[in-house]
């Protein structure tokens, strides 16, 4: 799916809101790539976001592709908007193990207000490379709301 | 809903592997109280766990909905099997603004394999209480798994 | 939850719209009541609405579940407006097995665009009733959009 | 994703359990092709599975591409199992309007009890092919289970 941002600024409005996402930081993770519709965050392997077997946390998971979704959301939004999200759903395929990740978000569906997205989790152990969790979820359009703008 | 444990040691035992969950301590979550079925998670406000508007980001309440939900699961377990999250959904209600959080966590049903469980996310903002999120998801129970017991 | 509703005249308003879906009556379904943010919707099995193993099939629970979440939401709505499903997520807790089924569905947050809802299907099997389905969705007030009034 | 059957009579088999699928014939639909890990069912719009503005209510669509999901995943259980929903979950993208209709169902991670399966509704309206309808989610693999082997 090609898509075409409204906002030409939409790279500098996706990194700028990314830095204020203060939980982003304490994961440790950074903005890879932003494109109109598709935006990529990396994280690496920390044993203090895991979960009791050793793999990484779900909710480690699902902040960065949830993220990662939002963002690409936001990527197609007007100026002067905000975007939340609404509701993400997330199968865990297979357990968050490997040195490096990176979550994907990718716009489904840009509508005025509701926009659908996909969000996958990949791992990175060596040269093996695992899709780990996939996100279905919903992201909203919001304006005129004070402190809720990107 | 009424559940009965089938291994007396449930508290314990849901005690010891929420230590090992690391993720739970760098969110400074704890745990509440253990039931049959029910488990609940507490944890303060902190600027470091917060998205771009200063609400808890959404994926820290992932996180400990979602420890919630694993724990009531393992609390109706068998012994010496394991609690995995096959699936969750998360709808978010309201922001995530307040002092203090805390995550219940409930068991629906509880079969051999399958666990399907409800969780939420309450908000304490001085004497209001609001329910932030609403979680419905899916939990199995390992058997012989070499590295995933709890 | 207590909900006040908006539109005096909810209760026509749902039962109108209820009317209109063609595939209710395919179903056998019938509303059983209509209070501000709660509705429910009964039907009776049916051989043809069975999926291989002889129980309901799992799309005719959701149909009928999502109708009643659409319907509790509708019945909060501004007068004018019109009612659709963004999405939802269905748990299939035990085998719909009975001769007669009852589907709740209830608002939990009623915004002016978002509404989120729970839903449940009860099967009564003689003295017996078994919740065997759960569903979390949201719904959208649709304003303004030829054809997509309640 | 390249899936390979495990019991060579799969086809055979998905093409039994479904013409056992009562609701199906209920709703007009019928296999277009069964494949290793994908499955896909085509129906014609019919105003009897209309909701109440017209387009096909979300429950008719949720039940054609469930069965999608579920035979692209007993496309690759083990001989002598059965299938049966756990859990999905559907993003509604866009009014279900057409002539008519397909639901893709396939496997996105096939284990020994817990399959993952993406399923979509293509709806086509004359030239026009729109995805209308994303649905993410969970098969299980049924074993010594009298009354659910297909």
């Amino acid at each position: 799916m090609v898509h075409e941002a409204r906002d030409p600024t939409y790279d500098a409005r996706v990194r700028a809101s990314f830095v204020r996402q203060r939980f982003m930081r304490t994961l440790g993770a950074e903005l890879v790539s932003v494109r109109p519709g598709e935006v990529t965050i990396g994280f690496d392997f920390r044993e203090d976001l895991t979960q009791q077997h050793g793999f990484m946390h779900a909710g480690a998971v699902t902040a960065v592709v949830d993220s990662a979704c939002g963002y690409a959301a936001l990527s197609l939004m007007d100026e002067g908007t905000g975007v939340l999200a609404v509701e993400f759903k997330v199968n865990l395929l297979a357990p968050a193990v490997g040195q490096r990740f990176e979550a994907v978000g990718r716009v489904l569906r840009s509508g005025r207000t509701i926009t659908v997205c996909a969000g996958e989790l990949r791992a990175m152990d060596g040269e093996k490379v695992t899709v780990c969790a996939m996100m279905q979820g919903t992201m909203m359009t919001v304006r005129g709301r004070e402190g809720v703008v990107d």
